[in-house]
């Protein structure tokens, strides 16, 4: 850390900043500038928000230099992680596709989208059974029973099965039926549940945060991973910016970025991100372009009888050409899909 | 809602969208443009995402008309909700001020503040008990020790409390502790807390999410209304935007914008949108001369010796100042601080 | 158009408005929602920003139904522009690549590059002879003697060569040496050099602004395009959001989006976009999955000696790995690379 | 500045970065770090960009601590700067208004609204003559009739002109007709033409990019200053965020920040930040009460009929209505309003 003092600041006031600095345990180095006095201070990174630093007189600012979080982070491991889900890897060479429907909706709507992604080389099926949705007057799921037919969908296809949660309660429920908890965009810093997810061990799929950056990302997969649950993909699902033309702003780069700075794999979910069928295929290419370790499709037998999404959910069709064109970008980036 | 068919809108796409309208109750009107035929549809605004329109071949896309919340709509009601706590009232001629530390820490610091607060002015003290951290190996809070001390706080000074819960556990504790609860800016689209708030019927101090635009954010508060709770106070906190030399935006035409849209009491807090002690008190100042009806502000009595956000605490001198000049300013647009 | 009326507009303001739009040759269609009336208006969509409608008492809002464009809107042309400069066509099959050092420095580093770029497959070279800098202290372009540079390269390798322009002077130059004109992103709005290149009649370069919407930014290919030049050529580099990770954040989904509402050729740079060496090649690959019909890399011979962003820019090694890999890429997709 | 060397830099990587920064006159201080090393650099910060150090090979970023601008920052200048324009002082306690139409229309619209806003007390008089407008279909501007008619105005009223440039042709222009030149939103990195206001010695008003960072915006005031023109206000006038309630979101915490960053007088844009009439006045308090010397506001005598921006103006009522109100909070501040 590099505490920038004022340009007004007087040798009490740096030394009190030392003196706190000591007593933590940080060594300290002294750098007089041309018009300000910088202190770099060696010590354990995870201290600085309770040194309270920032309040103390004379300090301008503080200049973390290492990352905040540790076990997710590449320089704790170097080799890129495995999440083994059944016969399934994810973050190896086979980029994995997971599809399915927007919410689980009744009996024949998710057998035959279930059959229908398998048959197109999906490998997992997602499907929602809590749904959180920003009108309390849109349909909210239909909880446990959407749960059993996941756990009959998969019984039937074989497909491992995702779904997201939205508290304790659903949390336990799930861990019951399905095979891979999602934690959605709007729970990345909902701390108590990613403490429970940790605690379930079982493998997490962790969305980014409607406005996370990419550290506070990685600090909520290192919240999962800190109660010894190192089975976390990381999913890239759209930021939010200005612009209107896509519902969100895909965030390819943070592909390659978190590749850096984490050993974690990390996929992405171009419906949600672009909320338009049209255009899922070309930024699913891309994504698998960039990098990314699997993919996550909205697909529903009848997009336009959907009770959520449907605009972005492609038909089986679409989603069947889209493996063959996936297949083939995968082929000429080294890697290969099912 | 204006549905609008693309260009190559054949007269089939076109019938068969009139009939999805007519079979859910709306009334029909067509209009021909020079280019494309746009269908104006009078019904049910709430009807609208379980249409699955925008997924029905030839529609391009779909403008809602009315806004989609109802019960936290100026419309419902012309007169402005006044949410009153034992003898405090939110949203009249009186502003309020509630101030207190970030965190509750120990009895002596929380005891400390209260007294000071109370006699610069403010009417409600807070303080956290939960603490939702970026970082899990931050501290936490005290939890239920922390209700506690806040009801102390209470009992001894007479000032009404208010503190943030973070799941169904934490608000069962609070109901028994505090006054007011509050949902951060992390759970506002966390709609089954939103739900539990609702039905516990007790006051609700509504944070803006980080990224969440103005209406979403009365969507939520239709969430707490819509389980019959009317007493929501909505808490602008800045906006995450490109700017960093603010933690956050304070995003003050906000203030002036909900009023319009909406009869909830709506406050600011220029402590957590600016992140720094500095600029709290010319926000503070000018979140009045907007209108706001009150304000949160962040007072430690030891501000460099905080757990917690000590960088945007005023110490108690500083409070007891800023309360004078928002007097002045509350006198200049014609409202009144105790 | 629509024209949303408020709640309490009376019968007068109703007919006011009616007779504003009939005025301005408006065809009028008047629908009765639940609570509020809503005015359906024909005509000319350019006209909307002379009718003051919006300030007219009674007036909620207005929702403009056709896009603002006009020219270079995908409804005007079905079938993709293509762009021809010398013997290289920027918008067929052929993904057109354009590298080379952000600024001209000297004549042996701009020869060496493009001698460099050229083996590589590069088929325009690039080369900043007028650098808009942040600071006046920076170094600002050899101007006038770096298009020498880049004419002399061109006459050497048969690169057909773009430069940035930054004002009419600097355009009058350019005119003279190179053969495509860009236009930066801080110029994009700067409408009355539009119009200057628009007049000039050379194939343009037009990148996106850095807070461009879409909309705004096929507004300012209109400007060149109403001027009697269709030689246009949309080039995505980057948008502001609030991720610091990366520069700036790349919006592939541009490319798309773009593609279904115009007929121009549209071109990414992921240089600019992500400021980081490492991230340019994945972001590169990307970009052709994603369908790009070009890519804008920059590459110095010696990087860390660059005088402007050598932190981006790729060594000619780096570059020619990266071009075997986008032919694989563009193969995959049904394009080609020389 | 601080550079950061990688983990796996080497010993042969870091004596080159060393070599590098003292070629520079740069004076080292190498902190070894628990995982890695970081070199603190005493030198002349506006040399970091022509280091190249980002490139070189082991380095992981640069942080630099001295800010980029040096004339316009407070610690070059401990007082304010006082911006004088014939008897009108901006920067000391009185805070100026200036008022006027977005664009000037005809002889008879602008002598009205001059005399008009006279009369509420604005002492310096807006009127656009050259507009920068999105589409080239709108009304671009009377451009040197214009000007004319802004001195007339002046002739008469005795008020202060100001009026916005686009290019140096239009400022040679203003320069003749107007007393204060305004540089607009999109020409705030067109860093020719504030060299060129710069060299004219005139006031300028500095209006912030729509999506610039405080420090560019600061940057953009050191183009001028460096120059040798210190008559510069720095002008507020909305950011552009997610958030679609109002047209870009009014940032006032960058009115203190800016107080504190630097010596400039710095004002505000109500009108154009948000676009909505209705929100001028409770905005326009709120910038007074957060220290701003200065509004800049739109008054139109017929906003209906307005051929720009119509929905955002005042009528000559409002205005004088608001004057009334600014005044009783430019007093609760300590400042003045003529």
């Amino acid at each position: 850390m590099v505490v920038v003092m004022n340009l007004t600041a007087g040798p009490e006031q740096i030394q009190a900043v030392q003196q706190r600095l000591e007593q933590f345990g940080f060594e300290i180095h002294i750098i007089r500038g041309v018009n300000r006095l910088v202190i770099g201070a060696v010590g354990d990174r995870r201290m600085i928000s309770s040194l309270g630093l920032e309040s103390m007189p004379g300090v301008e600012k503080i200049v973390p230099i290492m990352k905040p979080y540790k076990l997710v982070s590449r320089e704790s491991k170097g080799q890129n992680s495995l999440v083994k889900v059944k016969d399934v890897v994810i973050g190896g060479d086979d980029i994995v596709v997971i599809a399915g429907p927007c919410a689980v909706e009744n009996r024949e709507q998710l057998l035959t989208a279930a059959r229908m992604v398998r048959q197109a080389g999906a490998v997992v099926l997602r499907g929602g059974a809590f749904k959180p949705r920003t009108s309390p007057y849109s349909f909210q799921g239909l909880e446990e029973e959407g749960l059993k037919l996941l756990a009959e969908a998969s019984a039937e296809t074989g497909l491992v099965t995702v779904t997201e949660i939205i508290d304790e309660a659903s949390l336990e429920l799930a861990l019951e039926y399905v095979d891979i908890i999602q934690v959605g965009a709007r729970n990345m810093q909902n701390f108590r549940l990613l403490r429970a997810v940790g605690r379930s061990g079982k493998p997490v799929l962790l969305k980014r945060g409607l406005s996370a950056t990419i550290e506070e990302w990685l600090m909520a997969a290192e919240y999962v991973v800190s109660e010894g649950n190192e089975n976390v993909v990381l999913c890239e699902r759209g930021i939010r910016t200005y612009e209107i033309a896509t519902r969100n702003t895909l965030d390819l780069s943070a592909v390659p970025v978190v590749k850096g700075q984490s050993h974690l794999p990390v996929i992405v979910d171009p419906s949600h991100a672009t909320g338009e069928r049209k255009l899922v295929a070309p930024m699913a290419r891309a994504a698998v372009a960039a990098g990314a370790d699997g993919l996550l499709i909205e697909v529903h037998p009848e997009p336009d009888k959907a009770l959520s999404d449907g605009p972005q959910s492609l038909t089986p069709e679409d989603f069947s050409s889209l493996m063959a064109e996936l297949r083939k970008v995968a082929t000429a980036v080294g890697r290969h899909i099912k």
